[in-house]
């Protein structure tokens, strides 16, 4: 988690009347703005997701033009950016057989087979923080409790299980990499609201209520030519903690993008830990993907001119999980 | 895997002219007609998805009519069918953090969170079998030496990695339990080609080359109903060995059930494991999809009169994976 | 965790005074009467382990006569007794290299080699229970707050690290299944405390403080004989509850059986859940073993009349653990 | 795996007539000479331990004076000096219950309690590595095969289980990084045999057969006071190839340091890695013990001068494995 001696432009919070010296006044301030609690119901647990309607799918699946299918999901492998971090190691993925046993006779007239194993951090590379993630003041999605929530067992609410059918839809790339940084944006980087409608203007598409916003840096291309450096938890480019109006107003489904944590590190504030999700997660409801691979895509938004699509991004079923594993499809 | 004293009846291995008492002959023979080795060129790493064309998705995205979502997947958790046999566990999941500690001040400013672990089979619960998943005679997909394919490291060449970004497309539901067995099929129920035929027939639907062909038997329902009992490994309804013909003449690019192994169990000679396998994996290349919940999707079909839609059943990008837990996503 | 219509003989409990309607009368009754909390201190975190002095190994080393040594430990693998109640799973041990890859030229110069990999429940064979393992009435150990000690991230005072150079002395064997039960004690017949003396007299050893005491039953010997059946949490053989004064009185350091849970299954009263270890471990601060094969160190003590030793039990130091795998070593 | 700048004194290996570029002559040529294949019998699975006869443990007992234990184990935690390489992570410990829920009713009458879970490499701390570790041009120990005793499944001829029993006895502390070193060896020191002597004589203890051996080094204290660094892998003070002989000579069962690999690093030669484990595993038959704590052991010894002790350091008896976690007890 060491960090080189990188500097974030505070600008745009100043500008936005918010003391960096004061984070927690600066949370308080932006959730009192944009709270979804009680907005679908005391009971709701999808969040953002109500928003991602079956008329969205619909949508979505107008953006397909001539099929051609993206994987936006990095590796999961050994050669990961995890350090160990509060447990976060990389997949460790083992065999149960292999081809040297599949003569063995172990299994009658010459099948053979091979199973595996995984055990890792469902945090451990491309993923979605699910709405038990991040808990503000003790409290989770909708004002509740989070210690009546999120507890050993997993989630009891609010688990991933519960948006298992919903991460299909219209998705939209914001290529700010491209656009802005003109290919990527340097670590420290904050990406304000202005950036990204600038972004959706010059690309000429339109960022609608109920999408699935994918944003891109450019700093896993970076990694990917440098090495992994401080990808996990390091200084990156990201959302500036002003684009929540922006998260909220949009009314989008979801975000996701290529960095570890979606916001700007460091952060722009003096002492905060990632304020934006603290904000995002327990009071705008919103799912959050981290380390997405969006280059491929980028390519060929970049090429023909149309940055929506349809974008599928299931969670897997794992009961009371507060995040998951995934590798979103985007066809264009 | 013990089972019940149920017995399958043979009549279609008879029929097609198979011992069964002879199943190595019965594996030579069909594999000598079926056999797609060569066909996508001798680097070929995708197989039956050489057939999930680009085309396949807008004709995929053509049936999303509504725009509703179904999750395919079954759960996630301790409670699954799993028994240990061959490692095979349920997926342990558990907590890097809760809501309790949220707000112990590790984190300053009120921010507190939970992450979460994961250690599982890959082939625990709603999974793709991946190409080198099964071996016929020390031979994987295409003809390759097993051994030098499939190795302790993981399988080096065609790994699930390598089909991250095809798994989207036309998906059609042949509910044969529903047609055939008012509902669903007992165990040992041999699902014959003019059955698949005769489904698509009566619920006025095409199987289409490039489809990926979704076989529900209603055994998953039954577990629902009843436990368990012997899903993992014992006897279920499933394909008939002599399906293998129908998987290859109508060029799918993939079969799933709601059922653990596909075919049907026991199968249908004296003395074999899982025979349909050992053709359809290494010589058909064809994806298997295994324990997939077809229920809420073929209430839906049966409902709307339309047994097509968009499919996208995204692995997890394992490198090296054999198989892969999957959260498919149809919309309709 | 099903168990066959076996009864448990209450003749014990009734004749203590205890009413097998109210476990939890007996278990504020017995824990008035037996508790240790304070007895070294407020900031103790061995409990009885205190009691296993420098002295105690001088006595136990001075039981070596021969040099024999037994390995008390039941195999960890996947043919072992856990059915997945609460994950207790298997352990699933996997390999990061074999024999096969031995000449792949990885490494330099004609040097292979193999890692391997596990996962398992620190519960899942033979081990010792911790004292952040049970809480009574949420209390821990020494009358802590469990919520303050047993967390998320592990037991933050009383890991099972504090114990690592601890459990090494003078072990007895009481086998009470030989002396007793001819063999093997059936299941759930409650050990009482008369007995235990009985079985030390008939073998001629006394137990003293500062002991680890191995109770053997038989159960294991039977469940190698006939299978696991019930063995992880069905009916068994073992202490009654009644013998919680004797583990006080005695002063023994740990007392270890060949059982899954220590106390007779099912226990003495109408409704209740091992209340013994609801008092042991948090009242007595008792190390508790389960899973041991004492079978081969029996057969030996029963051959040349010997039942005490030198026994080093360590468990691994995993950092806050609530319990540990452990092979303890017996010399005799 | 990277290793600062630090040159490996080769005056040893040349000094023993071994050409530093010639590794694999210099392996053969020791191997000649050391061999013990065929010593114990074509069917032996014990190698050096046959050493460890029950007159050892008769032996060590002998060495018990005041009874005070040390644990030489390293924590196993996430703090470890692991980084990943070769799918080596720290430990992942995780809670399967908590104090927080120790009231939450689903036991009746006030019992509650947790269980853990751990997933982990047998390599990532304090350890043995057993027969089937390493192997020398596809030869395992005693001659065998590679490929036909280390498979997927495990090692299963040579697996850690068969020396469950076996790993207690008399232990000898050599402190060289006291005697030699003043405290500690500087990385990339290699301890010749001379000086293990050397030390032996200092110590005033004797090193005979069956003696399970200690070396302590002293880089383990350094890292604890100036971090990890390259502990995994990099640069460490530890035995020189040329210490083969002694290690055959002594007819010591067991050899153990405190650090990553026992053998000193860089290694003597131009290219290669880890030789002497080459020799010393497959055909010296001889258990080494890695990661070891012997600083606190070493204070001891330093203050009362003895330096032989009971040691008991019992591998998991893991089915198959071909290493074991190990909580080594001293008792002195």
């Amino acid at each position: 988690m060491t960090g080189a001696a990188v500097t974030t432009d505070r600008a745009a919070v100043l500008a936005a009347g918010y003391d960096p010296a004061k984070p927690e006044e600066a949370v308080a301030a932006v959730a009192a703005r944009v709270s979804r609690w009680g907005r679908w119901g005391p009971d709701d647990v999808l969040g953002s997701l109500n928003l991602l309607t079956p008329a969205k799918r619909v949508e979505g699946a107008a953006c397909v033009r001539t099929g051609t299918a993206f994987s936006l999901s990095q590796p999961f492998d050994e050669t990961g950016p995890q350090n160990g971090w509060k447990k976060r190691t990389n997949p460790v993925h083992t065999m149960l057989g292999t081809g040297h046993e599949a003569l063995d006779g172990e299994f009658p007239h010459g099948i053979g087979g091979a199973d595996d194993v995984i055990a890792m951090p469902l945090q451990c590379s491309t993923q979605w923080d699910g709405l038990g993630h991040i808990f503000d003041h003790g409290k989770a999605w909708n004002g509740r409790d989070a210690a009546a929530v999120v507890r050993v067992e997993g989630d009891r609410l609010t688990g991933i299980e519960t948006a298992a059918a919903h991460l299909a839809g219209r998705g939209v790339l914001l290529d700010v990499g491209r656009v802005i940084g003109g290919g990527e944006l340097p670590d420290a980087y904050p990406i304000t609201a202005d950036e990204l409608d600038e972004v959706a203007r010059v690309q000429g598409v339109e960022v609608r209520p109920g999408d699935i916003v994918c944003v891109r840096t450019g700093q896993y291309a970076r990694t990917r030519r440098d090495g992994w450096g401080g990808y996990a938890g390091g200084p990156a480019p990201g959302l500036s903690f002003t684009t929540l109006d922006w998260l909220h107003d949009t009314d989008i489904a979801a975000v996701a993008t290529d960095t570890w944590g979606v916001e700007v590190r460091p952060n722009e504030f003096d002492v905060a830990f990632q304020p934006l999700h603290q904000v995002a997660i327990p009071h705008l409801g919103l799912f959050l993907g981290e380390m997405w691979d969006l280059d491929g895509l980028a390519d060929a938004c970049a090429a023909d001119g149309h940055h929506d699509f349809f974008l599928t991004a299931a969670p897997l079923r794992i009961t009371g999980a507060v995040g998951s594993p995934v590798n979103p499809i985007a066809v264009k």
